[in-house]
This record gives C-alpha cells, sequence and structure tokens, in this order.
C-alpha cells in the first residue's frame, strides 16, 4: 500500500507526549519516538537504535538525548549518534537514527514521514480557530479505529450516514441524503456543503437556540486536506439567514494512517456558545466521541473486516449522490500518491 | 483452495434464524445474511451492502426487506435495492446485493452458494427421517470445527475411530477396526457398513434393550453425499436377525466449510426408542454431542493444526483398510469439484 | 529460513520428560514427541502419526511403544508401526513415523532433527562441568523467548550489554564496554573474553569475597559452539593473579529454534562457592533467571518485533567494537548452514 509520504501527520495529542516522557506510535507503518525537548519542541525519531534495532523509547532520557537501553549508544534529537560507552568511544558514521521533521500546532504534534527537505511547517494545515476562544470551549480527543484511514476521510466527506446512523444527539433527521450537496475541490482541497432546515433542531444545538426546540436553518461544511485532515463547520441559527448569527461547532477530524487497516483518528472542537461553560464543554466532547466509538466506529470496522485488503475500487462499489465529495478527495490523494513516487523513481 | 459451489450447504439450524433476526454466518468464505419473510420462508444474501460493504446483519428488518445501517439503502428479499433516500431517489442499476437460494427442510437452513439457476431444492438430501416420529425423539445441535470439512468427513466415513476414540457411551470394544468394511459408490453417493456382535452392547443402546448388557447384534451404516452430509444409522438387536426388530437411531452429520481450516458442524439425531421420553432425549443428545466435543474434536483439530494448510494427499497418508470410504468420498467430490471448474471456464 | 539440521539441539532439559510421559516441543518447526524407554533412555520421534497426522503426544503409552490415539496404530521407539488394530493387521509399509537420534548428557535432552547417519553423540558439546560437583551447586532453567535464536546468541557473545541493560545482581558498571574482546575463532568455536577490575565487586559475588564488597579482578569468558550453545565462565578474585583461586560461575547457554522467531532457551550453572548451600543455589539460579526475563527478555523480543522477520544483515546494522565476537559466530554458523545446502543438494 502507498501513503502519501511528503506530508505532514498528526502523530499525537499535544497532551499525549509528556514533560520527560518517551512517547512512542507506529504511523505509516513506521514505529516512531516522540519526546519534547527541555524546551518544550517536540522531537520524532524512528523508534530503533540503528545497531541492534531496539526501541528507544525503552531507554532513558539525558537532557536532550535519548540512551538506548541495550548498549547504551546516545542519540541527540537529531538522531546523531553523539556518545558510545564502546571501545574508544569512537561513533560509526551509519550510527544515526532517522529523523522526522516535527512542529506542535493547535494542539497536535505534527511528523513529516517523507524527504526532509521538503519539509515546510507553513504547510501544516491552518486549523488556528483552536488556538483561539475560551479554554473551556474547545476539546481534544484520540480514539483508535481498525479501519484503513480513507474510509475514514470517506465517512466524514459523506455526512448523508448522519441521517441514518447517528442517535438524538447527532440526528439530522433525513435532511441530508435528498441533498446533491455542493462540492468544491481546489488543488489540495475538497469541500462539501449541505444546508437544511430542521425542526426540532439537532439534539446538538437544540437546547441552546434563541427558542429551544424550535426549527432552525443548519448547514454544514466540510473542508478536506490531503491527505487526511478535515475541518467540519456546522452551525444553526434562528430568526436570521447568516449562519454567523448562530451557533457554531468547529470539528477537526485528523486520520493518521497507523497500517494500511488502522488508523489513528484524533479529534478537536470548538463552539461559540456558553465558551465558559465547562461542563458544557466535557459533555458535549464525551457525547460527540461516544458518538464515534458506538455509532460509526462498529459499522466502519465491520466494513474494514468484510473488505479485508482489498482496494475499494476494486470491489466495485455502487456510488450514490453523497459520494461525489469522498471520491474526489480519493482521487486527489491518488494523484499525489502517485506523483510522488514518479518523482521518487526520478 | 477449490469449493463445491453448486450444491446445497446447511448454512443454518432452522432454529438459529429466528423470526425477526438478521442473522450472519461465513460459509465458503463467503459472509452471508440469513433472515425469514413475514411467511417464514428463508433468506439469503450476501452480508455486505454493494455501497460501502457494511455487513446487512448490522441493519434493520422493514418489512421483508433489509436496510443498511450505514446510509439507509433498502433491498428486497432478492437483493433487490428497492428504496434509496439519497438525492431524487435513483436506484443505480449496480445495487444489487447477491442474493442465494435458500430452503428449509428437516429442520435446517440450506444455501445454494453457486449458480443459481442451477440450484433445484430437490437436490437437498432426503433427510425426512426427521421430519417424522415423535417431538421428543428428535434432537438438532451446531459445533464449530477448526478443521477442514474433509477431514470431518474422514473421521464419520472411517468409524473404525470409535474402537479407539470414544468413551463407554458410544464405544465399540475393538470391533469396527478389523473389519473391511462393505463400500459401495453411486455416483455423488459413498455408503459404508459395519457389522457385529457386542457384549455387552454399546453404552448408547444397552440399557434399553430387552436384556439390558448382555450381548447384541450391531450394524452401522453411513452414507454421504456430496459434498459433505452424511446419515448414519446405527442399531442393536437382541433375538432377531433383523435391524428393524432392533433399536434404531439415525445420526445426520452435515459439514459446511466456514473456511479451508474451520467448519460448521450440523448434527440432527432421531431414535426409535421410548420417543416420548424428553429426558431420555435430551441426554442422548448431550451426550453425543459431548463425546464429539470432548473426544474426537481435540484430536481433529490437533492433527488440523499439525497438517496446516498442506492438502493432505501432499502430505502422502499411509492408508489403512478402513480408508476406502473416506478416500472414495474425496475422490467423488475431487471429480465433481475438477468438473465444475472446468465448466465454469467454459 | 534455513537451519543447521545436522547438529545437536537442546530439546528439553532432563527433567521435563517424565518417566511415564509424552512430552511434545517444536523445533527447528518440527513437532517433536519425547519420551523415555522403560530403561529412561531418551526417544525422539516426529509428534505426528503418518495416517492421519495426530501428534502422537496425545495418544498412550504401551511399554516402550506409543499408541495413536486416532486409530490405535503402535509405533515403537525407532518409530516403526509394531501394530495395527486395522482389518487382518497387515502394517503399511510406509507406517514409520521419522524418529530423531536422541540422547541425554548434562541433565538436557539432545536431538539431532538433520541426518541420521551423521549424528555422532561424541559431538554433544562436552558440559561435562555439570556432571560434577555438588547438587546444590548446581541448577537449570527453561525459558521461552519471541526472539530468533541468533538474535538471543548475540546478546550473550556481546556482554558489553551487561553494563546497561542488568541490575545491582548482575551489573559490571561500565567495565565491559570500552574493551576490546579477546576473539579467538577455532573451526566450529568462537571465544570471546573480558577482565577487569571492579569496585565494588559483581552483586552475583561481592558478599562471598574474602573482603566482602571490595574491589576485585573479574574476568568473563564465552565459548560458542555451533550452532547456538555458550558456556560463560565467570570468575572474580581478591588477592591473587589466578582467577581459579576465586569464585567462579559456569553458565551454559543453549538456544534451540522453535521458529525463525522464537526460542527455546535452556540455562545451567554451577558455581565453586558453598557448594553446600541449598539456599543460596536457589537465590541465585532464580535471581539469574529473573534477569534474563526482567532485563533481557523485554527488550530483545521488543528488537524482534521492530524487525520482524527481516534478516539482521539486510537491515545494515552498525557495528561496535564488542560485535566481533556475535559477528563471528553468525559467519561460521552462516558457512556451516551453507555447506549444508550443498551437500544436501549433491
Amino acid at each position: 500500500m502507498a501513503y502519501l509520504h511528503n506530508a505532514w501527520y498528526v502523530a499525537a495529542l499535544s497532551t499525549e507526549v509528556g514533560g520527560e516522557a518517551l512517547f512512542n506510535r507506529k504511523i505509516l507503518g513506521l514505529s516512531m519516538l516522540l519526546y519534547r525537548r527541555g524546551d518544550g519542541t517536540p522531537v520524532a525519531l524512528r523508534d530503533r537504535c540503528p545497531h541492534r534495532f531496539v526501541p528507544l523509547h525503552m531507554g532513558k532520557r539525558v537532557g536532550d538525548d535519548v540512551v538506548c537501553p541495550y548498549h547504551g549508544l546516545r542519540f541527540d534529537c537529531t538522531g546523531k549518534c553523539v556518545e558510545s560507552p564502546h571501545g574508544d568511544g569512537h561513533i560509526p558514521r551509519a550510527a544515526v537514527v532517522q529523523a522526522f521533521p516535527a512542529v506542535e500546532r493547535h494542539g497536535f504534534i505534527w511528523v513529516w514521514p517523507g524527504d526532509a527537505s521538503k519539509a515546510d511547517p507553513a504547510d501544516v494545515p491552518d486549523y488556528s480557530l483552536l488556538d483561539e476562544g475560551h479554554a473551556n470551549s474547545k476539546g481534544w480527543a484520540y480514539l483508535h479505529m481498525k479501519a484503513n484511514y480513507e474510509i475514514l476521510v470517506d465517512n466524514v466527506m459523506d455526512l448523508s450516514h448522519v441521517d441514518h446512523v447517528h442517535g438524538p444527539l447527532l440526528n439530522t433527521a433525513g435532511k441530508l441524503s435528498p441533498q446533491i450537496p455542493k462540492v468544491i475541490e481546489d488543488g489540495k482541497h475538497v469541500s462539501v456543503r449541505w444546508e437544511w432546515h430542521q425542526d426540532p433542531p439537532m439534539g446538538f444545538f437544540s437546547p441552546f437556540l434563541p427558542t429551544p426546540g424550535a426549527g432552525a436553518e443548519h448547514h454544514v461544511e466540510v473542508v478536506w486536506t490531503a491527505p487526511g485532515t478535515m475541518l467540519l463547520t456546522v452551525g444553526a441559527v434562528q430568526g436570521s439567514k447568516d449562519p454567523a448569527d448562530g451557533l457554531l461547532s468547529w470539528d477537526h477530524h485528523l486520520m493518521t494512517p497507523e497500517s494500511e487497516a488502522s488508523t489513528h483518528y484524533f479529534f478537536a472542537t470548538r463552539r461559540n456558545w456558553l465558551v465558559e461553560d465547562a461542563e458544557l464543554n466535557r459533555m458535549k466532547l464525551d457525547g460527540t466521541v461516544a458518538a464515534f466509538s458506538t455509532e460509526d466506529k462498529p459499522i466502519i470496522e465491520a466494513a474494514q473486516e468484510e473488505m479485508g485488503t482489498t482496494d475499494l475500487w476494486s470491489l466495485k462499489p455502487v456510488l450514490l449522490s453523497s459520494d461525489p465529495a469522498p471520491v474526489r478527495a480519493r482521487r486527489v490523494l491518488s494523484q499525489l500518491i502517485e506523483t510522488e513516487g514518479a518523482q521518487r523513481r526520478g
């Protein structure tokens, strides 16, 4: 299976990588060691010593360096071996651990698994909505999914499933499926938008609208950025044509492949109402994550198991009117992977 | 591994598929959805929606139809999509779930995984002994076996193992192994028969004979029908040459491959004595199933593990005088599979 | 993966194979049945009946023979079928179980998985130190490791890891890593030796030296014999140049591949001090085995998982000054395997 390597992927929530800890996670099939320098900036190294391939996260920190637990080789945070207790201390030229560009943005640690010379932090998707707003208006979460990341992108890019899959909190009362949503493709982005009237409104919004439980104008827009991150803006408004006058939730869905058939699902959300209410904040985050875990996850993992390792297209899926957005995202990604492969082969 | 596809296989006990339930089971490597129409007749569909491959058994019944839980496509019991909530409701021509011919006979639901145009319910093996007799003289059971179905057929076709494997209930006291059992091959059937005197009789019969515990004439006959169903008639009689004057048990062993190395083992039995005795009925069924589970199963599963995925013949098994019946059944099946493959290739 | 087949491998501790028991273990990917004749001498047979491939260890002993539990074939301890309860009792010529040369030496049962005509008990490595000495000065143990046997040989042949991996009992205080240990290769053997002063001494020795806790001269020597057995002699002495005047422990590390990625790790040890002290004996053995289990094992198994099934050399490991001994042992073994393969191919 081919991945897009020259891209920023979320490797961890900022909160997952503690001050002194050596954290490890497999992404794109590669074991990675993640930790923080003394100044807090993130480091991403291949999680294997080049001598005998022991995972370095089993070792220990010495300042900003990491020491392999097996034979004591010490590596700095660029992956260079800086100390060997062996013989006269000579350090073989090949004693280097692969280092990955890493930056921390918007509550996530992002890594670049490809050609480091092409890594530009400016290419991290702009999710700066998460940098603003009251702390009690925002939340982050992590889920592990036994499904391919493109299937999980499909799920968010085709929100018609919300009509069918989700319970009272997120349900859209059959309003999305009949629509042919507007899809815009723009280079590395694909966006899709639905608008509808719902009465009573989504459970998510209903109690917080000016007239709780009364009909409201809704919209949802998802913007996908290759390879697998999406910003979903969903809103409800009463007595106005302008969604900005209403309630808005900005939901970030960020997919990082662990392997062909498993994904690290990162999620972050912010709302624009009762922004100081910590209890509402927790309930909204927990409720949303519970919906993913108990409503989306079993269905998607069962589909993955049924598909096995077979590629979606080779199974000749029937396409519906809601499929253009996920299909376009798949095509853009496929093209990017092909181009990258061609460049690598020269 | 090649299966015979144009054949009736038991997919479930009748009692496993409840009135309104969506039941699923993998047979011949295919996930199948089994359910009943309102009139009780069975339906067998591929257990995957053709849109995004979610197992349909996770969905819900609407009348005789089934609705996919993911995007709400509704399929009738021929597998045809009859309703789409998407866009203008247009139903893509390819929105079809594979349907399998299914019939209910003799307490089992039978499906035909191959070319539907060739499926004739008249070809379901005639196990109508199970349709007659008092309810308390009959019983059905299901076991899952981590072994190839042909190995399990071998086990029933070569009953000399009963001398060695089974405890007091089923033991045949070494009477079968010395015999060269009579084998008759007839098109799609192979039958094998043993006759012997046993004193005391098989534990199974002993207490119910006219003179309990005294010697009796025994016989057992197994008739195999391709691909993997067997009717085993076993009897004991005292003071008569005619087995029909004695005790008889009709044991049906029906093997359906789940995968190359696992099998759905269906069993049904009927007896001709104390036919109204519910407690005896339960004890006889439970005792027999316990014997399969604790005596045959560990040995056969261990042999399967030792053989791995290697074909029996490529391991060059030593053949004994009791092997002609299972070997003939294997040859008939092998020929049928070859013929079917040749027909498919044209 | 290629193994050296014409070699003696430890299949079991002597104590693992009880008087009447049928013991089974997989070595070099082959299921083996191990048991003892009435006179106590060991028998090693392929653990599969040649008829239907049931593991023979599930059967029963009759004198020095073993009877298959499935159809009652009886095999003598050369693997020859000596009784069949089938038909007229005729024994097919092919009814033979593969037998492996087996000898018991030094507290282990050794088997020869290759060409039996080449098996010479004189080639069992001489670990007769284990045959002498007080019973309370010696001990044997078995561990299962999820790692390739060559990685485990590397671990013992490069003891510089002891500086880094081990806790107080075995720690060598950084004294080994700076040394370029002396390596001698001699046909099928590779030996490696380190000498150093340590103050305080190794925890292993410290309380038993003339001046407990005071500095002592240490040495350790490992002699590897192909394919994977090592005798490690480690000592500490105060006030003498001659290690023989001090404390000595003879540690035998014997690796038998179970599969490509798992190993049976046999261990035996003897010491030359307080040789009658049963409690010290148990504490020393338990402490050493605990060190392997909690200190070496997690690191080595994690490295194996990180390497997967990839060959060490294809991963281009960085080599350190302590690597010549394990590298030479790998080369000798690799050459022996190549020669054996060439001979087999003619």
